[in-house]
C-alpha cells in the first residue's frame, strides 16, 4: 500500500478501558488533525487492550500498512504498562535503561520534590536505537524508531501530555523526514469546515448542489448532528517542486477560496462558523466587540447555556448572570414573570419565554435577556404540549423582542442541546441584524 | 489466536468521519456490552475510511485473529456507502439483489409513504449465502455471514438502527452459533465498577493492597480522570457444564461478591455510586426519597450543576433554581451577598461561599443552598488567589452550614467539571451524614 507521493498513517490506542470500560479513545482526533496539518492522511486506527501480544499484533498490521505509525498510552510505571515491551517484541530491539530518559524522568520528579521509585525506573527502559522523546509534563518520557521503513513513535496516553508532544517531538520529526523521503515536499491536507444551524441536511445539500464543476480535485462532505449540519471542503496540495514549498498551504488554500466563497454565499446566514468556531464564540466575540452585555434565563435547557458561554475564557466581560428557573414559584421570584400569566399561558408558552427574556434583562440591567422554556421529557407533556416543545425569548429593550417556537426530536439530553443552540442562534441572529442598523 | 475456551471479538467502525472530521466511534461501546454479556472478549477495534480496498483490508486483518466480527457503518445508498461491496471483495462471495433485503426495505419505506429510489435498491444487494438481518427502523438490512469459519455482522453505523439490531438479531445468532461450537454453555464475563471521589489514585489503590489472594481469576481496574477515581471488578463464569446453565451469571456474580462488599468497607463514604451511576444522580434519589430540595448558586462553575442536576429525568421534583451570578453585582442582587464582604474577602473566599449558599437557600425556601466560586482560569489569578482555587459552600438552615476549599488543576473545562463534582460530593456528604442523625 505505499507509494512515495502518499504517505499514510495508522494510530494505535492501547487501554483495556477503551474496549470494555466504556472509555473512547480521543488522541486519535488531536493527532489527525496534525498528521494533516504536515499533509499525511490518517488511514486507519486501532485499538487494543493491555495485553502485550495484542499490542504487538497490532503494531505489525499498523507497520504492513502504515508509513507512520503513532502508539498512545501503556507507558506508565505499572506492570499493566506493556507498550515497551510489546515494541521490544514485535520488532526485536532490546530494551535498555537509557541515560537520557533516566536524566529527563530525574528532572522532571526532581521539580516535584520526589526521586524516581523502583516501579518508576521501568519508564527509562527504551528498545536500543530508539530516539527518546521528551516528555514536558509527566514523568514517561516517549520514543521513535523506524522499522521496516515505517517509523513508529511511542506517546503517553495521557492527552495533556501526549499533545504537546505531538507539536514539539513528533511534527518537526515527520517534517524531516517527510522531505528526506521525496523530492516534493510536504503539501498539506486542506480542510475547510463551515457550521450552519437550522436547515434539516437535506436542505443544506440542495443549496450546494453543482457546487463543484465535474473534475475538480476537492471533497464536498456534509455531517449532520443534534447541534448543526457541518460542511466541509477537502483538497490537498499538487506536490509542486521543492523550492516553491513556502507556497503550498497557500496553494491549496488558494484552490478552495471560490469554493469557500460560494458555500457562504449559497447559506448566506444559515452559516454560524468556520473551522473550530462553536456558536458560544462566535456570540461570545461579537457581544464583546459591540460591548454588549447579557442575561440568561432557562427553564429546560436547565443552566446548560450559561454553562456554554462560560466555556468560553474571558466571557465574565459580557455575560452577567444567568437564572435556572425550574419551578413556576421561580420564574415569578427571579423574572417577575405574572402568576396569571403562568396560569393562562402554561409555563411552556410564547408569552412567558418573552416575559422571562424581558424580566431577566430588566434585573440583569444588562443589553439583552436570553430564555428558553420547553419540555425536555421523558415527562411532563401535556395533550397540547408534547415533550420537545420549546419557546426561546430574546428581549433588548428599545431593540425589540422576539420569540420563536420549536419542536424537536430526541432524548432529554438532545432536546436540551437543541435548545441551547437555539437559544444561541437567536440571538446571533439579533446581533447580525442590529449590526446592520 | 482463536481457542475453544474464550471467544474474541473485533468491531470495525466505517465512515472516513471518524477518520478526519472529528468523530469517535462510540457504536463499538454499546456492541462491547452486548458481547460480554453473553461472554465474548472485545480484543480488538478497527476504525477505517470510506476506501473499498481498506475496509477488505481490515475485515481480512480481523478474521485472521477474531471469532466474531462485528461491522457498523457504510451500507447508506450513495456511492460513498461501500461496506456491501468491501465485504464481497474481501471474502469472494457475490453480491445479489435479494428478494428478503427487498421486501424489508419497501415495507419500511412503505411506512413512510415512500417507495424505493434507484439509489436505494443498492441497499437490498447482499453477498450469497449470507442471511438478512432485519433493521426495524431505517431502510438499510444488515446482513450476517460465516468466513473462514469467522461470524461476520454487518450492521448500519446510525445508532439507533444499530442498536436495535445487535440486541435483537446479533445476540441470539451469538448465542446460537456459541453453543454450536462449545460443549460449555456461554459463560458471561461479570463487571462490577465502582466510583470514587476525593482520594488520588495512588492512595485508593493503596486501600485496595491485597484485596485480591492469589490464584482468584478476578481482575482489579483502576482508572482516573478528572471526575473521578473508578475501581472495576472483571471475572467470568467457570464453564460449567451445560445444564447449569441458567445458574451461570450468577455464579460469576456471587464469586465478586465478597470482593464487592471488602471493596465497600475499604473506600467507605469515598465511593459515591457502583455501575452506571452518576454523582447527579446519586445526590437526586437521595433528595427525592427524604422529599427535600435543593437550589445552586454558581460562580465559577457558570451552571454546569444546574445542567447536570437537569439532565436526570424528574428532577424538577427537587431541583427548584439555580442563578448563575458571574458578575459581583448580581451576587450581591440574587444572593444578598454583601458588598462590604466582597470587597473585605474578594468573590473567591469561603465567606462568599457562605454567603452564596445561605442567599440561595432563603430566597428558594427550599432546604439546601449549594454555592461555588472559584477561579476557572486562564485569567482571573491574582498573587493570593491562583487559578484552580475553588470553594464550595452548603447551607441547610437549622442543619447547619460548611465550606471547603479546593485547589484544581488543568484547564478551564477540567476545573469546571472537578469543581462541580466537588459540589455535589459536599451535598452527598452532609445528605449521609444528616441522615444518619
Amino acid at each position: 500500500m505505499k507509494t512515495k507521493t502518499s504517505f499514510f498513517a495508522e494510530t494505535i490506542a492501547i487501554g483495556s478501558e477503551l474496549l470494555v470500560g466504556g472509555r473512547v479513545d480521543t488522541n486519535s482526533v488531536f493527532i489527525a488533525d496534525k498528521l494533516a496539518s504536515v499533509g499525511i492522511v490518517l488511514r486507519f486506527k486501532s485499538i487494543v487492550g493491555d495485553q502485550k501480544q495484542d499490542i504487538a499484533h497490532a503494531i505489525r498490521v499498523a507497520v504492513r500498512r502504515a508509513d507512520v505509525v503513532l502508539m498512545t498510552g501503556g507507558l506508565g510505571p505499572t506492570v499493566d504498562d506493556c507498550t515497551r515491551e510489546a515494541v521490544a517484541s514485535a520488532t526485536g530491539y532490546r530494551l535498555t535503561r537509557r541515560r537520557e530518559a533516566l536524566d529527563m524522568m530525574t528532572t522532571r520528579l526532581a521539580q516535584w520534590g520526589r526521586t524516581p521509585s523502583p516501579t518508576q525506573l521501568r519508564q527509562a527502559m527504551i528498545p536500543t536505537g530508539a530516539t527518546v522523546l521528551n516528555n514536558p509534563i509527566g514523568s514517561a518520557p516517549g520514543f521513535s524508531l523506524i522499522w521496516k521503513k515505517t517509523l513508529l513513535f511511542v506517546l503517553p496516553g495521557v492527552p495533556r501530555e501526549m499533545e504537546p508532544m505531538v507539536v514539539h517531538e513528533v511534527v518537526p520529526r515527520l517534517q524531516a523526514w517527510l522531505s528526506d523521503h521525496r523530492r516534493t515536499s510536504t503539501t498539506p491536507i486542506i480542510r475547510q469546515v463551515f457550521h450552519t444551524f437550522g436547515l434539516p441536511e437535506s436542505d443544506v445539500d440542495a443549496k450546494l448542489r453543482g457546487l463543484l464543476p465535474g473534475g475538480v480535485k476537492i471533497d464536498l462532505g456534509l455531517l449532520a448532528s443534534p447541534m448543526e449540519v457541518m460542511v466541509s471542503l477537502t483538497t490537498r496540495g499538487t506536490g509542486a517542486p521543492k523550492h516553491r514549498k513556502a507556497g503550498h498551504g497557500a496553494m491549496a488554500e488558494d484552490a478552495l477560496l471560490p469554493f469557500a466563497r460560494e458555500i457562504r454565499a449559497r447559506l448566506g446566514d444559515w452559516l454560524f462558523g468556520e473551522g473550530a468556531d462553536t456558536l458560544e464564540e462566535v456570540v461570545g466575540r461579537t457581544l464583546s466587540t459591540r460591548g454588549l452585555t447579557l442575561a440568561v434565563a432557562e427553564s429546560c435547557t436547565g443552566g446548560l447555556i450559561s454553562h456554554r458561554l462560560t466555556q468560553v475564557p474571558g466571557s465574565s466581560v459580557y455575560l452577567d448572570r444567568g437564572v435556572v428557573c425550574y419551578s413556576n414559584q421561580s420564574k415569578m421570584d427571579m423574572l417577575g414573570v405574572s402568576e396569571k400569566m403562568l396560569a393562562r399561558y402554561g409555563a411552556v408558552s410564547a408569552e412567558v419565554a418573552s416575559a422571562m427574556a424581558k424580566g431577566i434583562r430588566e434585573r440583569g440591567l444588562v443589553s439583552i435577556g436570553l430564555s428558553v422554556t420547553g419540555i425536555a421529557g421523558p415527562g411532563g407533556a401535556t395533550a397540547t404540549k408534547p415533550v420537545g416543545l420549546v419557546y426561546v425569548g430574546l428581549d433588548t429593550g428599545t431593540g425589540g423582542n422576539k420569540t420563536q417556537e420549536f419542536h424537536f426530536h430526541g432524548d432529554r439530553s438532545t432536546i436540551k442541546l437543541r435548545s441551547s443552540q437555539a437559544a444561541l442562534d437567536l440571538l446571533r441572529r439579533w446581533l447580525i441584524t442590529s449590526g446592520h442598523t
